[in-house]
């Protein structure tokens, strides 16, 4: 028995001692690198000539869409046919054919979800005045690819998808630094500036024309032994008409914040907030240079 | 009709009722995967035998550089026409010739891009106890990537190119959580450490010797119908050898930090703050655990 | 002399004038794409089944796990060859001899490191309701996988590897947005939900059962010209059972955390908190809409 052999043993132990970090003889659960691609062929139906390689001439933007709306349907089937099995650990018969019910409800869906992204690109031209044109913002805007991954996730997760939902707004989460739990419920004209940070969970509701800045957190009061909250309703619920401004902790499934309210910056929220009120942090105090601080 | 047929055309209906999510007959707009090509050859560029694949010896590094170089003419002035042209939507017969004088005034001022990177070294190196070298930070600090972007997004912008500009740091944005405006105005020995979360927004100046923490926001008051406010200054004006801690947010165009200034983590200030001064928020409130909490 | 001559001269003698931002004939540094492979590698090892192309089957377990042991094994001596000659500029004989003892301690170590990664994956069950799976933890957690790459890094700082820790873990902030450095020491059970922008500085001392949220910053009072600082203590200390909701931040060497405190959001702790406390910031003012405030 060389080193290296008694080295793989004892791994092969630690498999048997940690048992529910190992994942044998299972089927393979949805595919990631598959699932990403699926988001760019969905973008690239949402919000046609954004992101193709070459211009889109429209005469034969019908053959496209045709063209990527069979890539959605023949590979997000697969996909979600593993994701259910996964999770009733059966593979039965009939999973194929409610992953393909599933998926052809999804396909149906895309002009709703055009309908919303609509709003919500409208919503962050009216809100930035950096924004050049809405161009500019479909083709490089962050809060815009974040929401348009939620609101392809939270369709699915509305069909009853396990999963994959989760695994695609995680994907948005790593490349624009945004969280948005895909069962969070988010009305229309929702505008993310910048974005980095924020984290909205999953039993968050929020109203039409809200604004978000980066760092706001609309999140649970902690637990530990947490699975006994399991579907308990623990985050806030946000009015229409609303501006939350970086880095504002709201806290809380009791938690409401009334329509026209704004939260300023570095606010820790617990409470319920009633309509039109203006809620900011005491001013900071000040000392001089000289004066006893907490710099040395 | 089959089922197919009849969800593409609906698809194709909502194209036409929301016809600014959509973008036919077009010319292609600038390519990001090419533009990130093009920032990787700029970093070979500036910081010659960092990204190499091997060893740089310093007899060929003329060669090697002529070479990145004639690349980046080439490419950037294809990249810069198709933006330009997108600008004005003409395409006339001058923009190639206009997209090859500005690339050529952009290579010239690769030595003052040097020089100012050379600055922002030098302030990581001096303001982190943790970085055990230069070699460290030029290597792996993601706040020099995103300055590094940032000088060279800035110079295209002060050349008159539209659109790249953003795609270049909303890039380094993705790849470090560092939003910094191309517009914005940075100064010499500009330090961020670590970086993530913080927002640089378009209108914001900022002196020399400054640095800046995670999370930091240098924004602007927020607006609906905002693209009145387009081109008027809504970020803060930032003076020399200040330093801004974790999670502070600091608003609005006319607020003015003044030289020496120190920020505390977590502030919000949304008004001016006279030189010298060290400006922190009070501190929290002490609970003992059974006494009436927002934690239940 | 043609114009680009001319140009490519200029840059030369830039690279002459700041010669610390040049690194020529110079042995090559730790390959980042390389290192992020074996990081890859070493989750297939630590998690098996989690991250395969296709089902493990356990009878094969074995010899899977031991090709995966031999590429790392190569691998990763390689490139802590290159680290190791790096720091020494010497590229003695012995240097592939101690990288090559180094990495057999390293994968020695590994069922410790399963060991400490099964208490953090319990740990974030147990933590948040929203996870419906261990499995859904280790398969999409961006938490997970920041703490799984500070494991494996702070193994080979132990072991007295230069450079290839800190590029570790410098991916993993690119990933997920938490930035974790290697040298801090972190307890088991260690919890973080969402994630982004949490720091914790390389002096941080971290105990048992403690929960982070994101935006936390666990880091140091500022410093200019801070390299007399190197190797001080500089980061706080945090006690076991310890919760830090989002965006607060602790900083400073002296500063400890006891056992079972409670940091509300948004805090700004600069000095130690003692055992069993909840500490919070003051409550927001809250203004009615006509009131004169911050936002006009």
């Amino acid at each position: 028995m060389t080193e290296t052999d008694r080295e793989v043993e004892r791994i092969l132990e630690s498999y048997e001692q940690y048992a529910d970090t190992v994942r044998f003889d299972t089927e393979c659960a949805p595919n990631k690198e598959i699932v990403i691609e699926i988001i760019g062929e969905m973008r690239r139906v949402l919000f046609p000539g954004y992101f193709d390689e070459k211009k889109v001439r429209k005469e034969y933007c019908r053959y496209i869409l045709g063209n990527r709306i069979e890539f959605i349907q023949y590979n997000l089937k697969k996909q979600v046919a593993k994701a259910l099995c996964g999770e009733c650990g059966c593979c039965e018969e009939n999973v194929e054919k409610r992953a393909e019910e599933i998926v052809r409800e999804f396909i149906h869906r895309i002009p709703k979800m055009r309908e919303y992204l609509a709003t919500d690109v409208q919503a962050i031209y009216d809100g930035d005045p950096a924004a050049s044109s809405t161009e500019e913002i479909i083709f490089s805007y962050p809060g815009l690819f974040a929401v348009t991954v939620y609101r392809i996730a939270h369709e699915l997760v509305l069909l009853g998808v396990p999963l994959i939902p989760r695994i695609m707004t995680e994907y948005a989460h790593s490349e624009t630094g945004i969280d948005i739990h895909p069962e969070a419920k988010i009305g229309k004209y929702f505008c993310i500036d910048h974005g980095t940070g924020i984290v909205i969970g999953s039993s968050t509701e929020i109203g039409d024309y809200v604004k978000i800045y980066q760092g706001v957190t609309l999140g649970a009061v902690s637990t530990r032994h947490g699975q006994e909250l399991h579907g308990v309703k623990r985050h806030p619920t946000i009015g229409n008409n609303v501006t939350i401004y970086s880095n504002a902790t709201i806290l809380g499934g009791e938690t409401v914040i009334g329509d026209n309210v704004t939260i300023g910056g570095n606010a820790f929220i617990t409470k319920s907030v009633s309509e039109s009120t203006k809620v900011s942090i005491k001013s900071p105090e000040m000392d001089f240079v000289n004066g006893k601080g907490w710099e040395r």
